[in-house]
């Protein structure tokens, strides 16, 4: 894939919303759309989008705008999705269980191969086609499918125990969902978490900040 | 709920993390820190901390530090936790039912009230303590127990018409699981957005890129 250097976190972090809006476009069969009327679906400003767009090369013509499919497929390469990254599920409980039958792995950029549990109640139960395995089988199979990813959904006291385990097989890229901050503890691992608890808490302030700005406001 | 004008999104996106590590430092019986301590756990600066908790009046004291357990306090304080926000579920398929199980709504400061669903199926299902009722029930339910917020795990399709039912029922805050983007359909809604399929194509997006500096750097 090619490379882009300096490239910001937030811009980044900006591309999959992209990818989705354009998407959307797409599947409205439009087939064209000015940096003006992209900035007002998304509410960012047009500058804004010329920049992001800038910093990977630039896809727009002056006065035609950008051609949605080829923009979409080209964010599509930018991050990588064609690549079908292969990732395994780490704790198949409720939540576990849940993202794997409710991702759509292949649209985001991953191939789920392989879901393990140390819950003997747990292993050979089907989910999305695979059958969960024990922690006992993670090396063989880690040295046979040569997984890059790992999906954490265990609980917070075996967190580090079990990264420990899957970075000695080679894994060093995670989806987070387990409160433990990988990156304070891991050297040169890829971490993207989601901290559910964190975003209703965020929420939670929004929520009694208005109240307090209607109560002194009225 | 005391008021805190002007304080960057950034800043209040970290007090529940914040509210985290002071929360298990409280578990480990840990009493007292410093700025720079709290920092090297956390990996901020120590400069950066007290800079964030200066925005609500700062709750150090030179040459003493931080006691963990007021600090604690005090940030649940400003998140708002003790309130206990009414809030309910509308969509009751796996994601929903997993987070209404998954989820620690008090300690993140909602109190789960009410689940819905339009699938007659899972009408009367119990989860969580709670029967699962049938969206022709919303509008008496709210009237009576007055939800400030609801969780979307709703498909994309009927998002744009459960919204606007939602807030002809009086709820306008939102903790959305949906791909559809409330803030750009709807005006003075307060909306923390979950999506799931945008951390997964950032996760790629490093993935990838850190496979191309391995290869130009080989």
């Amino acid at each position: 894939m090619p490379r882009y250097d300096g490239v910001s976190r937030s811009v980044i972090k900006r591309l999959p919303r992209y990818y989705r809006f354009l998407g959307e476009l797409l599947h409205k069969d439009v087939t064209r759309i000015s940096s003006r009327e992209l900035a007002q679906l998304m509410q960012l400003t047009a500058s804004q989008i010329r920049q992001d767009l800038n910093c990977f090369g630039g896809f727009g013509q002056q006065g035609y705008g950008y051609n949605v499919a080829a923009l979409h497929r080209e964010i599509g390469n930018i991050l990588g999705l064609e690549n079908a990254t292969p990732i395994i599920l780490v704790g198949a409980g409720n939540l576990g269980r849940t993202l794997a039958r409710h991702m759509k792995f292949e649209y985001d950029g991953f191939r789920l191969i392989g879901i393990f549990d140390s819950d003997p109640a747990l292993v050979g139960q089907g989910v999305r086609g695979l059958s969960i395995s024990g922690m006992e089988n993670l090396a063989d199979f880690c040295e046979e499918k040569k997984p890059r990813a790992a999906i954490l959904c265990i609980p917070r006291e075996s967190a580090q125990k079990t990264v420990e385990l899957l970075i000695q097989n080679g894994i060093r890229c995670f989806w987070n969902f387990t409160h433990f901050d990988i990156n304070l503890s891991f050297e040169d691992v890829i971490v993207e978490n989601v901290h559910l608890g964190d975003s209703l808490m965020t929420l939670c302030y929004h929520i009694n900040a208005a109240d307090g700005e209607s109560v002194s406001g009225a």
